[in-house]
């Protein structure tokens, strides 16, 4: 008898009290591993979740989790030689190993990228910019994101044991959240597998994963309403977690990602010699072969115009008439098995079912040349392309998970529209056109059916990484069918788990809890110039005000000169003083925000480094000759950077005019050296 | 018998085949209306919603639905007056009754407001900056929202029969949606006569807006999964909705904003003579008495620390002692009544319930004194103040939904986090307090568990809008008890009503189905200057490539004399070399910009009015002495404005040096105007 699977929980390896249900290996038959969580305490899992994982990795801000992610993602593609002797025993190809396993790696490498770059070094997210909630300026609002004290559990589908546990862990680690990984048993040795590596490396904190191999058993009962459930799988499952009571009357979050029928259309534009052409039958063929067509995102339904239907028909057929079909461990096959044979069953009865309205036009489900494997042992399936008679509706409803797909015919575009919507809501919709306006056509008419579009043509077809791959940094899901959740998406997923709050209150008291200065709130003056005070001894709130500076007309007619902005309003008095915005001869909003540095600036070596940057500069009063302005700069935002010797300064800027007029607002970003030896130490 | 309320469907008003049933008015007893959809035929609502309503508010950019908002606004504020009268009728005083009322027409000029000001004038959103996905910059991806092709059913409670419909209704508008209403019975009369003064109005397109007097019947079978449910009412209801098969299969979104125990913590740093006591003691009983307690977001739960409990009890008892309950008619009168005797009944069970861990310490649940009014025919009742004894668990999980509150104390800031928790997720918690660091400690523990958090103190207190009040600019909704929906935030709203669809392609197909220029994408040079186009005349994409100019050390040196930006990089040759960033003196940001300027503009008046503001500016490459540098100015987003003969055009600006490496990127942000006579025509 195989070994054991264990499941992880609370700090400890554990063993089902029984002897588990077997799992075979795809391509021989063999027992792989058994199965089973009889006897795991699910309330213990759940709250060592919550007492030890939660708090843990909410000690640490964002950056230390992304360093933590990344150093995770450098250890795991170290040993990732283990996972693809697993992986081929599921059925999977060299390349079907390569989009789970190096897929799934390089996930938690773009969750450590985007969580340095696009989130603060703090523990708390500002979603948007203030509301000022009154005219005075005492009362604001600030959105935030915050993290729950709870947990992520994360039910996978058997066809990605590795990218699948990945592409939740990752967002939800930098969201705050321990996550407690449910495999789908069929494929869950090389999910156990990958965890025994993630643990032994010790670099997440204790509590960060568990894992339940077998049963989700009581799970979901343990769960509240500061719990988030990720589930990947059939829609029907999705329907009885729906339907759990955690979930209609315990506030516990659910977001679902269901398989769907994909379809790809091919434009009314594209003739047969066109490269788009060669581009369709190609991506046709690749979602139908690769994890032998067990992907959610996998084409179902192939649109194309129905001139050119028999032309595609041939061609798919062609090329699908190449893939070698058999044991992934041989070089030659193309494409492997399925992951078991009742899922091999599964597809023949859709198959057959689909028969009520398409025919098939290659391959036969009962029937398959297998290479270095045993047809009778293993989950071989032929490639089968049906081709739909007029007015089919079982291809819009019967989703074969395997490398089967459907043509359909259309005649105008709005019918390939309608003909996409009909899949109630896909993960994934692919147009090959290389005509803009057909482009904007049906991107437009098919968007509010998908999470994801993808348009394919001669120009980016070298890079493109075509219809079936789910990216970090884009949104997975889609509407309807496909589950109505939303993964992936880069920072987006990290905000799904975390809870929106809006605060209330005066600027000092935002200041004070969000650790961002928001105008209003008292500002910190003083002897030393805050250009003068490294990163430690910047405070949020320091302030520099300067003198004041009369811009002359002279200043504004040799600027003009000098720069070569000769724009009217700043050389020609009588066009100027038409123009209603300005009235007459107005300096450059160039030259004021130059002058404005000049005033705020400490010319002498100290730590703030560079000037990289200005955001939000907005002019709001023109400056006029003879104009006297001022600039006051406070430091609104300290972004330390754990991988530099210095961090990010965002100061605010306010450049105001002798009457106190605002002229322009803006964010001045600098670097700023960590430490900085005092004066006179040097 | 008084008249029967009438539904509106497809165009017309309905009237239902039975006599209804009544409804009374919460003062006096008397039947107000009677209320039926018994015969309504819902396919024909959804369908008509669907197939006319949805196409005509989609055909209509962002900025055209705002501007039909604020119409209507304006519209509803001029007839408001007969809404008062009916309002009076449901128990309300004036001042709940402006806060249905006025609250809601002004949530309408909100979204007008911020439609106008924060969508583009189109009928799609970018939702964040594109993704690059591959490194030869030919394959990018965006996400954009969407309007769906579906139907929002409003489901609302009867105690904002105004409030409650608009602010539902104006975000889905603008994201496109047809409205269906189902108010609540007890208080339909007042919906239905703002649903008609609408429909009478005719300025939302017919479909926009349809009305279910009466009971919701097969309503939710209708949808599909491009629609979707936001209700307001009790978490009974909500998990009735959530395991409605065309939620649990269908694909149907359901957002749920359900009564919360929402609690009110007074800070430990709060003394009795600060002005902070006196604000909690009114907060609590304002939200106790105003619509009678019986709002979302009332106080339910009183956090005091415990040296200061009895203080504070007396200090409400006090102040609840002189609220005058009666007729709202009557001009003495502060609480008026429940909204029915059924009602009262319930609040009546609750307060004995919350008996068993609590002592009541004001008030008296059997008996109150009734100023202008039969106290046996209203729904009267006293405002209540109960205490709660040492571990108390009623007062978390009670919900009395009328002028009733419990005081609790607790220990320390980390006990009062925990209580305000043990109502597994409000809607808002206040906390008062003057202490920066209290604000932090409090707000950061208690924001997993709330949507909205207020800080109050004596620097806000003269504008805040208080504990109770939703705003449209900010989120009203809660985790777990509360329904772990999102409401209003401003555009977040109008979002969530849309699809969010992740785009990939080549830059010219990003830019052709979005109509918004993406780096990489076609340029389209010229003879003619961009900047003598109209907006008219203007396309995405027309571009300018300018001349290229050398930067010297004495355009630096001057520079910096003139501007008095002697920053050391600029002007110190040796302290320049040292800094590693730089290596030597370069030339100023700000310098780079103003020559950019010099290099791009085109000096005469034409049609570019003026240069507003400048975004996302990033230095990235040291421009040295002697380097030549030229701009390439494309556009990237023309948004006309409706109400000005002008419009905002931004521009893409790249600065590279003589290597082709970019030195500066950045977009200009100027107003266009939408015609201009051709050159030779003046």
């Amino acid at each position: 008898m195989s070994a054991l699977l264990e499941s992880y929980i609370a700090g400890q390896w554990f063993r089902a009290q029984d002897e588990g249900e077997p799992v075979v290996d795809a391509v021989t038959g063999e027992e792989v591993a058994r199965v089973s969580s009889r006897g795991l305490d699910y309330a213990a899992l759940v709250n060592h979740a919550r007492s030890v994982g939660a708090p843990a990795i909410q000690a640490l801000t964002f950056h230390e989790r992304a360093g933590l992610l990344k150093s995770l993602a450098k250890h795991l593609g170290g040993v990732k030689d283990e996972f693809y002797a697993l992986s081929a025993r599921t059925g999977a190809t060299r390349r079907d190993s390569m989009v789970d396993i190096d897929g799934g790696i390089g996930t938690v490498f773009s969750y450590a990228s985007k969580g340095t770059r696009e989130l603060p070094n703090d523990t708390i997210v500002l979603d948007g910019r203030f509301e000022p909630l009154g005219k005075q300026g005492t009362f604001l609002g600030q959105h935030i994101y915050i993290s729950r004290p709870g947990v992520a559990v994360q039910i996978n589908a058997f066809n990605f044991p590795v990218w699948g546990m990945l592409e939740k862990l990752a967002p939800a680690f930098l969201a705050g959240l321990p996550s407690i990984v449910k495999p789908a048993s069929q494929t869950a040795y090389l999910t156990e597998a990958v965890v025994r590596r993630i643990l032994e490396s010790g670099i997440l904190p204790e509590g960060s994963i568990q894992l339940v191999c077998g049963s989700a058993g009581t799970l979901l009962d343990e769960l509240t309403e500061q719990d988030c459930v990720a589930f990947t799988g059939s829609a029907h499952t999705a329907a009885i977690l729906r339907n759990h009571s955690s979930v209609l009357h315990g506030g516990v979050r659910l977001g679902v990602e269901a398989d769907s029928l994909n379809s790809a259309i091919l434009g009314p534009d594209v003739m047969t010699t066109d490269p788009e052409f060669d581009l369709f039958v190609k991506s046709v063929v690749t979602e139908m072969t690769v994890k032998a067509g067990q992907k959610c995102t996998a084409i179902r339904r192939v649109l194309v115009p129905v001139d050119i239907a028999d032309e595609v028909v041939d061609a798919i057929s062609a090329k699908l008439a190449k893939v070698t079909v058999g044991n992934p461990s041989d070089d030659s096959v193309r494409m492997g098995a399925l992951a078991s044979l009742a899922q091999r069953d599964e597809v023949r009865k859709a198959v057959e079912a689909l028969g009520n309205a398409a025919d098939i036009v290659f391959g036969d489900p009962n029937q398959v040349d297998v290479v270095g494997a045993d047809a009778e042992k293993g989950a071989f399936l032929s490639p089968v392309l049906l081709r739909a008679r007029p007015g089919a509706v079982e291809p819009h409803d019967i989703e074969p998970f395997g490398p089967v797909a459907t043509v359909l015919s259309y005649g105008s575009i709005a019918e390939a529209v309608e003909l996409a919507a009909r899949g109630r809501g896909s993960l994934v919709v692919s147009l090959v056109s290389h005509d803009p306006q057909v482009a904007r056509d049906v991107a437009l008419g098919v968007a509010p059916w998908h999470g994801r579009l993808l348009v394919l043509d001669r120009d980016d077809a070298g890079e493109s990484t075509g219809h079936g791959s789910p990216l970090p940094v884009l949104v997975h899901g889609g509407p309807g069918r496909a589950g109505g959740g939303e993964e992936l998406g880069g920072i987006r997923a990290v905000l799904h788990h975390m809870q929106r709050t809006a605060i209330q209150g005066s600027p000092d008291m935002l200041t004070a809890v969000t650790g961002q200065w928001f105008t209003g709130s008292r500002r910190r003056g003083g002897e030393v110039h805050p250009f003068r005070k490294s990163l430690a001894e910047l405070k949020i709130g320091d302030s520099i005000e300067s003198d004041s500076r009369q811009v002359t007309l002279d200043d504004i007619d040799h600027f003009a000169e000098f720069t070569g902005d000769t724009f009217y309003a700043h050389t020609d008095p009588e066009a100027a003083a038409a123009n209603a915005l300005f009235g007459g001869i107005v300096a450059h909003g160039y030259l004021v925000v130059s002058l404005a540095a000049g005033l705020f600036v400490e010319p002498n070596p100290g730590p703030v480094l560079a000037n990289f940057g200005v955001d939000n500069l907005r002019f709001l009063t023109p400056v006029k000759a003879e104009d006297t302005i001022r600039v006051t700069l406070t430091v609104k935002q300290i972004i330390p950077r754990s991988s530099a010797d210095y961090g990010e300064v965002r100061w605010d800027a306010v450049v105001i005019n002798q009457e106190g007029a605002a002229v322009a607002t803006y964010d001045v970003l600098t670097l700023v050296a960590k430490t900085w030896p005092q004066e006179g130490q040097n």
